[in-house]
């Protein structure tokens, strides 16, 4: 039974991370084969865009170093035709990686904070801004589709909480350089409803339309969903989530685990927000991927429906 | 930091329902001294009402069999004055057990669905309502205050959805019986915030006023804190929730936790809602009580703040 809400959105596009966010933080690599497996899992529960990989060095993300033969196994998986697999670029020669495996898209990642932008890329946000630029102009001189990450644009664990005007400004920045979409990252989980709906205030004054933002909540502090339902009724229509909630290490002490896609789409559904996604189907490969990992699913979602009926869907 | 939004209200009183509600579903009854101790502790957070226990049969719910000698207890710890401790009474021979001890508060429970009626109170919606009207009666001569607690008020395992209009006649009866205040209750987790919005709606038109209504949200489906940031759009000013999320078991199949108090204090206190409770004190008390009970609190919050310092906070 749903109830929907005039002031949402009719449908919600979700931008599923699982086999990129979420397992570049496992700490045993996990095979190419059941990546591959994995994301053509995800496509067959009607989920439109799949994040992929990440063609970064191996040197610094390990888990990751299978990006090639992953696009090659994935190239004859039977796909879906409309799907979309983007995948993450660090670089120039990231991108000519990616482009010589006919990607379509493509995302950059950047930080809003000093402190995180030193720490996890070893540059200055103006850098990483220099470094991006020929590389969304090379990926949009292709025809590709060109995501911006912003990390951080909550809080920072070396700086506190992150003024909006800030964040506002360096997403005004990404889109001027080329970038077709921004996704606004909550890299450690702090933001609350009022922080999100000053944000999207800040970026529209900044003429960044909600149509263009998505965002990407981490659920440590359990806010990831009233969040994201705070940023749909400010207009924004893509969420980032992982199937499962994969990502980080949720029962460790300091859980950093992304929105479970399961939760969402309950959440969705509930309020008569299409989705095109199969639950039953998703919580069966987050079932099928945690027995692979050795560990349950965080998503309270996945853990209901794994042991009873669903009464929503009924 | 704070972000205030005008739509919400400026304060929020928590109804602690841990030592009930919580420890009422523990396989190995906690020693008297303990539960004591730990009411004694979360009064200390700066919590202003607190559900001590029930004085159910001991055939029903042996581990709340201790609740005399509970209250005896608590008398004599030196709790803050205007603390508030209600406890449960499923009938008239419980309402003098708690009378008798100088209880000041009480509440009764109540089924919205015929099913759940007979399933845990063994009666009809009915007989429920013909039993409570000489407690309630008795309780408000004394000079009590009297919540009433219906459940299933969004979703029954055995009938599904509950039809708004249900749950608002039900919730008339029991303030026309002389109830002080309702707390719907969504005891399967199922319900989504467009839901808790059209039940809202609909007590409205039956003359239930929001400030007279509590929401008791579940944390099955991870939907509490949208459900909860939902409720308070709809001019709810009281909360329940059970510290460090105890209640039902996290990490069984089908999970039934409560909201865990201090991810609705997290998030209250980021929307700058004033909750009187300290979110560290209140930690360290569901840290406690976790080694205990010999698991770790299912909260997300608590599982942040005790591996790493609050960035919020600071």
């Amino acid at each position: 039974m749903a109830f929907p809400d005039p002031a949402l959105p009719a449908r919600v596009r979700i931008h599923e991370v699982g086999p990129r966010d979420g397992l570049q933080n496992e700490a045993a690599a996990v095979p190419v084969e059941i990546k591959a497996e994995f994301i053509r899992r995800l496509a067959a529960t009607g989920l439109d865009t799949v994040e992929a990989t990440s063609f970064v060095h191996p040197r610094w993300v390990p888990q990751l170093g299978d990006a090639e033969r992953l696009m090659e196994l994935l190239a004859q998986a039977g796909l879906p035709a409309g799907l979309r697999l983007p995948v993450l670029v660090p670089n120039r020669r990231g991108l000519e990686r990616a482009l010589a495996l006919g990607v379509r898209e493509v995302a950059v990642f950047g930080s809003v904070t000093e402190s995180f932008a030193r720490a996890n890329l070893n540059r200055s946000v103006d850098e990483s801004l220099a470094i991006f630029e020929p590389v969304v102009a090379r990926a949009k001189e292709a025809g590709m589709r060109v995501r911006g990450y912003l990390s951080m644009c909550f809080g920072d664990p070396w700086e506190g909480a992150v003024p909006v005007a800030r964040v506002a400004g360096a997403g005004r920045r990404l889109l001027d350089l080329g970038c077709d979409e921004l996704s606004l990252g909550d890299t450690i989980g702090v933001a609350t409803p009022g922080h999100v709906g000053a944000l999207l205030t800040a970026l529209g004054e900044a003429g960044v339309d909600a149509a263009r933002t998505a965002v990407h909540f981490h659920d440590t502090y359990g806010q990831a969903l009233a969040n994201t339902l705070t940023a749909l009724r400010h207009g924004v229509t893509t969420v980032d989530a992982s199937a499962g909630g994969l990502g980080g290490c949720p029962y460790a002490k300091s859980a950093t685990g992304n929105l479970a896609t399961e939760d969402l789409v309950w959440m969705l559904h509930g309020l008569g927000i299409e989705t095109g996604v199969d639950l039953g189907r998703l919580t069966a490969t987050s079932v099928w991927m945690a027995a692979h990992l050795g560990r349950p699913s965080p998503s309270r979602t996945v853990r209901a429906l794994a042991g009873t009926p669903s009464h929503q869907e009924s």
